[in-house]
């Protein structure tokens, strides 16, 4: 067959290297799998009943590109109980939270501009400004004696310059669980107004916290209506609604024309359906979330504490986010490919876990694990397949 | 407020211009409205019952990129029994046919790459490549004296050169109805593969065709799998289903693997159970479709016969798609203007219609109407609201 032309900046996107690992896992009932990042619990009943009930009304056809005005209102009070009320005519619902982040990408970033991003990080931060032909500069966090990620403040103002068009940030960070404390957000904010540079924030794990208060420290919390700050939020893990494919965007004012444009020629408009879920999950979200955050911090905790009796595994206990980022002993066979070593603990241990180098060169030699399982003991199953896998002679 | 600084070809783009006439009509009941490109019929029940049946199972995980295995199997199935198999990997799952018209852009089109699309058109077609950079070069389509859209296929042939990247094709066309017959295909198909130019061909209306056969003359009829050709599906408009978000990608030998990155990076995925309505639609094709087409021809035919009783007007009879386009007589005050005129006729006449504007300046003067109206009553009733406002002294 014949070379395609594609555009080669498109085909040299990096491909998921976590689907590379969980394909070699396929057909497999006996892998526990923790490489992907969502619960393995269900949506709740009263969401799932909200989204039957509007199909069986016949609610099918197109709606409000920006959403449904109700799910715009609520989103704002859910919003504004937790950072303070943004005002009017600033929230748009999306159809996921990657097509916020996307849809940010394109209202922002041309081709040839400077995004600069703090990695390691989910790979379509990155990918998204790459597609649209914008230059990505990659600023590192690194990890501390004990495992914890950290962020080098001066490296990342001095990397963030005039010419920077937008500043890239997940925080809580997928993967490290790495979280921007107040006084570094208002550090970024500050300097991002003198270069006038956009603030992107992809804070969908903010509710997944483990820290004082209801929520991680947000952009919300500090920028003003007019700052050139966009936040994007999600329905997927706060309220365990992955599949459903919605999300948010907080927009300064004046942006929200221009963003139902980008949203009708990218998607047009979320299902009104999936809209009407959301609606049921913004209404149950003050009992709901709370103690699924309990839920998630005992697995956070669980697994931790195993990873921890493992000699020579480096792990921090997370602030944030739904993932513990460990780094196996240095003297493990094959442990600085964490791809491949990926690879060996699902293929001959049974045990699914995320390649660091899925987030970026950063990431080399650690991996991720998923905590979010309903069953604590599939957790302790896990740590147990590992400890297997890196003391038994020759296993690994 | 301070000025936001988007970027200036996005905050550019062209707002709606249907939506500005809806606009008008907010809030009124008495609104016989013929503007939006939906159908007034909920999606058939089993489509419906199979989506609600997939949330109680607790199908609310994420999926393949590509979308479900059952369902790429389906539609190849589908698309194999109107035009002949395309072979494997060559169909990816997107979340709406707009989204997969932006991802076909995305592989193909990069910043200063020439787009040359036959217009008037919807104006989301010309808005995809012009959000990537892309240069849009514009080759109109011409009525007749009849007032039947023609392609004028040696300016088109000349207009795209090896300089141009993509030519992209809507036929049978939103709004004219205008539908490229196997000889034009054949001719753009043949130049293109001279000049090294992708097609991307917008098949949406493909079923919606009063011609011979099942389906309108498709690019897949005659394209080989190598050829630079992707085709565009959605089961918006044959199965009424605008509002579920679900389309197609046919792709040529060897693309799929970036089109699952592109994916990826987009949306992810289509959530399961619209999947699952997908496949119920697959299921009844062969026995909902049809019927509905039939329908549809008798709305068709009921709409232009009443609408060639108003003297002065201009219309021919559509081969394809859900819409009239016509004319209003050369004479009537400010028909010139079809944005000013139209909202006059929702403001005064409660006819809610689409200015031929918002469809690029080549559809200046003209109006579409929807006519996918399960009551062909309704149709009647529009057409004697725009007798009055043509010839009711000062009306209009």
């Amino acid at each position: 067959m014949p070379e395609l032309d594609l555009r080669p900046h498109i085909a040299g996107l990096p491909g998921s290297r976590i689907r590379e690992v969980a394909n070699a896992a396929l057909d497999r009932a006996d892998i526990l799998a923790f490489y992907f990042g969502e619960s393995d619990e269900v949506t709740p009943p009263e969401i799932r009943e909200a989204a039957a009930e509007s199909i069986a009304r016949g609610e099918t056809f197109y709606s409000h590109n920006l959403g449904l005005a109700e799910l715009r209102e609520a989103l704002r009070g859910y919003i504004g109980g937790l950072h303070g009320d943004p005002g009017p005519d600033r929230i748009a619902v999306t159809s996921s939270g990657v097509s916020a982040l996307m849809l940010a990408m394109q209202m922002l970033a041309a081709a040839g501009d400077e995004v600069v991003v703090v990695t390691p990080v989910w790979p379509n931060l990155p990918a998204q400004p790459a597609i649209l032909g914008a230059q990505v500069r990659r600023v590192p966090l690194a990890p501390d004696a004990q495992g914890a990620w950290r962020l080098d403040l001066p490296r990342l103002l001095a990397a963030v310059t005039p010419a920077t068009r937008v500043l890239l940030l997940n925080a809580p960070n997928n993967p490290t669980g790495w979280t921007l404390d107040r006084a570094e957000q208002q550090a970024l904010l500050d300097h991002c107004r003198r270069t006038g540079t956009w603030i992107v924030a992809d804070e969908v794990y903010d509710r997944l916290w483990y820290g004082d208060g209801p929520a991680a420290p947000s952009f919300l919390d500090i920028a003003s209506p007019d700052d050139r700050v966009v936040v994007v939020g999600s329905f997927s893990k706060a309220f365990l609604m992955t599949g459903w494919r919605l999300g948010w965007l907080v927009l300064p004012r004046g942006a929200i024309d221009t963003m139902a444009k980008l949203l009708e020629f990218n998607s047009s408009c979320a299902p009104v359906f999936v809209q009407r879920a959301g609606l049921a999950a913004m209404a149950i979200a003050d009992r709901f979330v709370p103690p699924l955050v309990a839920r998630l911090k005992a697995g956070r905790d669980r697994l931790c504490q195993g990873l921890a009796t493992l000699p020579g595994v480096t792990v921090a206990v997370p602030l944030g986010g739904m993932y513990a980022w460990f780094r196996p002993p240095a003297d493990a066979p094959g442990a600085g490919d964490s791809l491949a070593f990926a690879k060996r603990l699902v293929a001959k241990h049974g045990l699914g876990l995320a390649p660091g180098s899925a987030f970026g060169p950063e990431g080399e030699g650690w991996l991720r694990w998923c905590f979010a399982s309903r069953d604590p003991a599939r957790l302790d199953a896990g740590v147990a397949r590992l400890r297997a896998a890196l003391y038994s002679a020759g296993s690994a």
